[in-house]
């Protein structure tokens, strides 16, 4: 991509260091220090450590810490991709979609655990629960509501949410049995056609 | 109670410090100490100075630091008021007792804290998840799906468990909107079906 701008002698690192893979790998960092260290230990500066790139290049592309924060949790929701596909054409089976999709990232351990450090960061620090509030749930929950045809799609969408997190939270965190060793078949089986109500009935 | 006991001429003092209040005392400093300092920070010693007891009667009420815990969590829940209160003598109306119970202990500041410090100690410690899933829910729970009559009694009372949690959660700690503006009448209004389905149909 920017390769035709460097001269044949110039070193691959430059590239490495500020082309456009820097983003991607910026955000990894971001993931992984989030998830092990949680919000309050995290800074800019580790994080641009831990991605091999100066801290201004961290400040350049995502600013504040907070809007890293917000970066990384997106990233690993990808509401760009995720909302359409689980809105579907139409709102006939959205609860089993979301439930179904909502569960898919939580058994994933990759993407369990940076979600997991977001809820403990939120918990913990209001500076990240602000992060949640503002940045996410405004754009995801925002996103889905629009689509509804409800009362108050708002309201009903973070129903739906409040939910899904709960049982991630007694379901991997506490792990409160049967709920922790029921198949993602039995728990959709439950919880979509409360979900389906929220999102669909008057 | 004691007083029989006590010669004339013996000082108060030492019935505050071992007499019935004693107990007390010490549920009390614990649970605004665990709400305080969260699970980590918080010692036996720590709470024996905040009751002004000796530690060794923190250990002879109530063993480690864990069980402790337990009975701080218990004694905001009160699960043997609650549980039978909730149930009532039919099912019926069983979801919306459950939510307005639920929201009224939340509603309410000086419960509020200790929960929240449960929830907080049980996603960032695992000795404190432990205490959550064995003590605490396994007695309330398993009392509730004692008196269910739908199929796997103990996983439908987990899920209704799970939403209001998760409610909690983005209600009270996240705060999004209009969530954490709704009335509490409008939240159960929602929400009651669901518990009612959950705790009621097979």
């Amino acid at each position: 991509m920017t390769g035709a701008r460097r001269g044949p002698g110039r070193p691959p690192r430059a590239e490495a260091a500020e082309g456009p893979d820097a983003r991607t790998r910026i955000l990894e960092a971001a993931r992984a220090e989030f998830a092990e260290r949680g919000y309050d230990k995290t800074s800019v500066r580790g994080i641009a450590k831990a991605a091999g790139v100066d801290p201004a290049l961290v400040h350049h592309y995502f600013g504040t810490k907070d809007e890293v924060f917000a970066a990384a949790i997106e990233v690993s929701f990808e509401p760009e991709l995720i909302v359409p596909a689980v809105l579907g054409e139409s709102t006939e089976g959205i609860g089993e979609r979301l439930a179904r999709y909502f569960l898919s990232v939580w058994e994933n351990p990759a993407t369990r655990a940076p979600l997991l450090a977001v809820i403990r960061s939120a918990l913990t620090h209001e500076a990240a629960a602000k992060v949640l509030r503002g940045f996410v749930l405004r754009r995801v929950l925002e996103r889905v509501a629009a689509d509804l045809d409800v009362p108050d799609p708002k309201f009903r969408a973070e129903l739906a949410a409040s939910h899904m997190i709960g049982i991630a939270i007694l379901r991997y965190v506490v792990r409160v049995e049967p709920l922790a060793s029921a198949t993602p078949d039995e728990i959709v089986a439950t919880v979509a056609p409360t979900l389906q109500r929220y999102l669909t009935e008057a």
